[in-house]
């Protein structure tokens, strides 16, 4: 049993104070987790709170360019950044199941430490718990984000105008596909890697490029890809979207295996792209913006809000037919984050 | 299937939609959470910020006294009141397991509004992932709170001086004590109910009847119960502490059903008492203040902090004899919270 996760290790005794100092708080060390308590207290932030949570269940732990450990981080450094936000904070808790190798629980929290350090988040707080072989797996973790809005910043979904354009930050559908060729067994020609990445980097460098209100909505595309967050964007600003197909980048490996798979990449989740609704005198700027930083060089405009009492997202296809992006459709990928 | 967790709520479709809008949003509803955006966004927190998590993973889901969603709130509402803070808000990741009745889930769920409800915080943001039936356990419950702390109120643990008085809030081990039996199919003549409370309130009510200063030290006995906590301050504190075995608190039933288990009672866990170190001029108003509070009319002064450098927790038995409350010991109870 040596070098594998216990029940004991959930228990409360010695077994997971040792788990927790010698592991977790060794990897994500800062003042506020050292200390130990039952809770982390922080200094008192300078604007508006930032609250996001997400439980990461993806299968399997360990897929190509990435891991359970720098999505966990990543995706929920994503949620507080979509409110234009800076994180600051997060606290991380595990559900692992007995058996777990340690050297493996080991691998991702140390993935989680480089996520947390690049994105200059410190991991503030966390929790263990251990559950019978059988009754979870492998690990999940959910991570809760805590960042500070700027002041005048809203980006929320119910402010998209008729006439807003749409952009994306770059190409659709690499994190879904990696995950699933790799539960599935696909070798591709070239390999599609997640492009799982911390986006308040380029969030901040939008918000500096144009003024805050020109920036009308952010979202990161994830489970359900771009079809469900532009429906959803659609219906909480009662619009319409009219999109151009050809003017959305999808990678020509992510639509090989797309197409292999059965799957629409409309539908496909992201997890290093942010979508903008923008106001369209501002959408040069903004697309200008997004390619000059690292993470938005795949960047383009794919279409126009419009006023549409059906809240309706339009394609205009590359043969020039026009079919409905409809937010019920789509294969849903299970276990992809 | 009808009825049933499938698959499809945790895909980011329409299915996931209308389980977050129609029983997770109707249960929770507030402003910032009816927003559906990727997060909540909250005006600026007067004071230090408080940070706590707490995955849940109890079984059984229910048991008397409670279940796992009044536990989630509770457990988490209490970390963040152990800093002397105020509990404002909630994160709430799901981890659902395909198969679960939705009957079940919506008890559940309700009963979380019910207990957020009650301490006065708001569930602002939430998560919803669905595992394969048996790679779960029915519902796992992560919840994060945030809180602000009271200016010049510190009780981390490394501030018991020798000299201070310790006091728990009430009688000990019914949380364990409930599940365990409930667990096992165990009945007893006077049935034990978990001890599942909100504890801010108290915790209010001491910061308003001494000085500030002289709460030294704030903690929940969760699992590991008394003697994990005791240990934990004691180290962190370096000192010891000689406790009497007479005047801590164990109700008649508990103590029949730890016998019967092969349970020492300081081992089980509480989720609705907490214990307090003070200077010992204050204890008395300590615990007048405690035992005027419902949530602490069991209160008891049950040791003091000792020069120790081995920081040692002693027990004078009922008999005379001492014993040490060794940390290592005591059977860790899984799946308890
Ligand atoms: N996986 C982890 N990563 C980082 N820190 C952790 C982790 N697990 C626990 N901790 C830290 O260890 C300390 C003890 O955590 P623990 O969960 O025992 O406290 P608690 O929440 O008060 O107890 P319980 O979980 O039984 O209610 C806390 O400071 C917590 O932040
Ligand atoms: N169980 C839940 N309880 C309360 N609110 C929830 C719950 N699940 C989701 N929500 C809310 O629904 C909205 C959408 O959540 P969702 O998880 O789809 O967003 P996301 O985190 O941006 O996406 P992903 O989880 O795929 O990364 C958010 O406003 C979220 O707070
Ligand atoms: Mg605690
Ligand atoms: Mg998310
Ligand atoms: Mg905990
Ligand atoms: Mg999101
Ligand atoms: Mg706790
Ligand atoms: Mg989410």
């Amino acid at each position: 049993a040596r070098g594998r996760i216990e029940l004991q290790h959930g228990g409360g005794g010695r077994a997971m104070t040792q788990l927790v100092e010698e592991l977790f708080v060794a990897a994500f060390a800062n003042p506020a987790l050292c200390a130990l308590n039952d809770q982390a207290v922080l200094p008192p932030p300078a604007g508006r709170l930032v609250l996001a949570t997400d439980a990461h269940v993806v299968s399997p732990l360990f897929f190509p360019g990435g891991d359970i450990g720098s999505l966990a981080v990543n995706g929920t450094v994503n949620d507080v950044a979509m409110a234009g936000a800076q994180p600051l904070w997060l606290a991380a808790a595990f559900v692992l199941e007995e058996g777990l190798p340690l050297a493996e629980l080991a691998r991702i929290v140390e993935s989680m430490a480089r996520a947390a350090h690049a994105a200059g988040v410190a991991i503030v707080t966390g929790d263990t718990k251990v559950v019978e072989a059988g009754k979870g797996d492998g690990v999940f973790i959910t991570t809760t984000g805590v960042g500070v809005a700027r002041d005048g910043v809203d980006t929320g979904g119910d402010r998209a105008r008729p006439g807003d354009a749409v952009l994306v930050s770059g190409p659709l559908g690499e994190h879904g596909i990696a995950v699933m060729a790799c539960r599935e067994g696909l070798a591709f020609d070239v390999p599609v890697r997640s492009d799982t990445a911390a986006l308040h980097g380029l969030v901040a460098a939008l918000l500096d490029a144009v003024p805050a209100a020109a920036i009308r909505v952010l979202r990161d595309p994830t489970r359900g890809g771009l079809g469900a967050t532009l429906n959803e964007i659609a219906r909480a600003s009662a619009v319409g979207m009219q999109l151009r197909e050809a003017a959305i980048p999808v990678r020509e490996p992510v639509r090989a295996a797309c197409e292999f798979l059965g799957l629409d990449p409309l539908y496909v989740a992201c997890e290093g792209r942010l979508l903008a609704v923008c106001a369209p005198e501002h959408a040069g700027a903004l697309l200008a913006a997004l390619r000059a930083h690292p993470l938005g060089q795949g960047a383009a405009l794919i279409g126009h809000c419009v006023s549409d009492p059906q809240h309706c997202v339009e394609l205009e296809t590359v043969l020039g037919g026009r079919r409905v992006v409809d937010w019920l459709a789509g294969e849903q990928l299970p276990r992809i984050c």
